[in-house]
């Protein structure tokens, strides 16, 4: 067995209503001044927690976060210049993976002399000075978990990841009731990023068994339940199951990561502005059939998470589980092709080409994938 | 599903050989003055990190822990004594759940004006001054991993639960080429304390499915590479797969924790000084026995997690996971009675009412347990 490094939240508060506790929090006692990063629709949910740090003297902010579609260097500066003068020793992000990105920035870069540019890659955060508690609002992006922030450079239109030890959250609250208002459409495509996450991270090149028991458990949650939560939104315990799951995507990022569905999906979102987990919905289970060749038995596993019988032969089990993922993306209203989203034949060499520079995740796949691969991949989805 | 709350190290360094790493650490780094708490079969695994610390310009002290037995109240005073001068801002501690349960109270007592007497109980713990460290090298205890401390209180003989936030160290390096050295005996007892932890938070009336994902894979690594491991102590596929296994074994003893098994195991330690895998081993497919009419699907499910093929009924599938309990502790060269080990019938009730007053354990059990029980438990152990 190979060496890794888990790195991840000390205090994870796991349940629905868990963030109406907020105020009672051990990083929240021992801050003066905070700052909460809100998206717009769950302002409602911390106002109670607010009002009770405001009692016991804290200074309290909500800064909302309103800005459609990925967050760009360009807001993030700003704000920066907005949230800067209140001076917080502690960021609350709630709200989806652009909030969490974001708050877990400004903990990082607020008050530091590095600038967003500099640090952008693998390790070059030089620390970060201020608490950091992040809640999630989608089971999707496991943003809460991981070292990961992805920004978009809005000069090149290339996202940019930010990896580091101090973008681990300190305290995460991971509270299935805020995920209940999300609409059908965004629980589909949330909830298929945060299957993504684990089947990348388990037929990755370099899976380890301590991320397994994360991927294999979380692909199981959410196979079984992404269907339910997208008919059923009140569904609490299809929720729950969900936002369990995308916790164990989120885990997985750190140690292992994804591989070439996210790489492929770069372009997709960086140029085309498909959402995020939309454009790895359509992807996946293509994907999947470039790599199964690469290791059989590893898929055939794959398939018996997702909650398939064990065929006669490993292959049949691993293709009846690619069939299953994209029986699950349909169910849950998914489009299946690629022209269904204004994409056509003429950008696809483009699109590969923005893949092909995600070396970071591609290093990562099961197969050597080349631009020619790339193409026909996405040729298959047209 | 219900509220949980999961504290954890937010740094797990897992692998073999991952400890000789140590001084590179990010917490050593911003540390000055470094006390290592070191069992002393270990003690040559941390010569070299030392030396790189001291070479950096730290101040190091490498405390040799040589004490026989389960630590004492009067031990735990004589550490705080000697090791108090040196005035560390950071504590490491290398051994088994002994020296790690005086590290972490090390770390949390030393500058305290909290006694250890103070501090018995859930929760009473006022914080934690200096960083800590931990690092197991018994795949077994789970220790690293949990926020519980248990000594002996020599004067009453009662093992003594200090349970805190503050106990979970914020660093732990889970290297299996430490437990190499680790003799066939003490792997089998160790082990199937892990087994136990896992089992034990399985069954139990708290269990929770953030929780389960833990059991269930220790149970299954556990079950799979014990025996191997007592047969090759140096088979480090089957260190790994128990150091990852005990792991798990830590992690549920902070948000479900153990239950009757580990109570009725109370006296065993205490008072007649059975080492408390052992104790635990013994104990536990007899209390499984008992355990299981209280919800034999989830019983069935524990058998499957054992690795048993599912039989003709649910209640047949768990009674051969019971009987892969015993087949295993057997394999392992574990006794099955208590007269093995010198326990008679004419302890039987003191040994009921040890066990009765760890109402905080018992109440975890699946099923209530009453002195009649106990002791019938026990009866059939002889």
């Amino acid at each position: 067995m190979n060496s890794t490094l888990l790195l991840q939240p000390g205090s994870i508060a796991f349940g629905p209503d868990c963030l109406k506790k907020l105020a009672e929090d051990r990083l929240i006692s021992v801050s003066e001044r905070i700052l909460l990063l809100v998206a717009t629709p769950v302002l409602g949910a911390v106002e109670a927690p607010v009002a009770v740090m405001k009692a016991a003297g804290k200074s309290v902010e909500v800064f909302e976060y309103n800005f459609p579609g990925e967050p760009t260097f360009a807001l993030f500066d700003t704000l920066v210049e907005k949230t800067k003068p209140f001076n917080a020793d502690c960021i609350v992000g709630v709200g989806g993976g652009s909030v969490l990105d974001c708050a877990k920035l400004l903990a990082a870069l607020t008050h530091n002399t590095q600038k967003l540019e500099d640090v952008v890659g693998i390790g070059f955060l030089n620390g970060r000075s201020m608490k950091l508690i992040c809640a999630p609002t989608t089971a999707g992006t496991g943003s809460e978990m991981s070292p990961n922030a992805i920004l978009l450079n809005e000069v090149t239109m290339a996202k940019s990841g930010i990896i580091s030890p101090y973008l681990v959250p300190d305290t995460v609250y991971i509270d299935p009731a805020l995920t209940v208002s999300l609409p059908s459409r965004l629980t589909a495509e949330t909830g298929m990023d945060a299957l993504c996450h684990c089947i990348e991270a388990f037929t990755n090149k370099f899976a380890h068994p301590a991320v397994d028991t994360y991927a294999l458990r979380g692909i199981g949650l959410i196979a079984e339940n992404l269907e339910k939560a997208c008919k059923d939104g009140a569904d609490m315990d299809a929720r729950s199951a969900l936002a369990l799951g995308s916790m164990y995507g989120g885990m997985v990022l750190g140690p292992v990561n994804t591989s070439a569905v996210h790489a492929l999906s770069y372009g997709l979102g960086g140029k085309f502005h498909v959402p995020h987990g939309l454009a790895n919905a359509i992807l996946l289970p293509e994907v999947l059939r470039f790599n199964m060749s690469a290791d059989v038995k590893r898929h055939a596993e794959l398939a018996i998470a997702l909650g398939v019988a064990p065929q006669a032969t490993d292959e049949a089990t691993a293709l009846a589980g690619i069939e299953k993922v994209e029986a699950i993306s349909k169910a849950c209203g998914i489009p299946q092709h690629l022209t269904e989203i204004g994409i056509t034949e003429e950008v696809l060499p483009e699109l590969a080409d923005i893949a092909m520079n995600v070396t970071r995740l591609l290093n990562n796949n099961p197969r050597v994938v080349t631009k020619e691969d790339a193409i026909a991949i996405y040729k298959k989805l047209l």
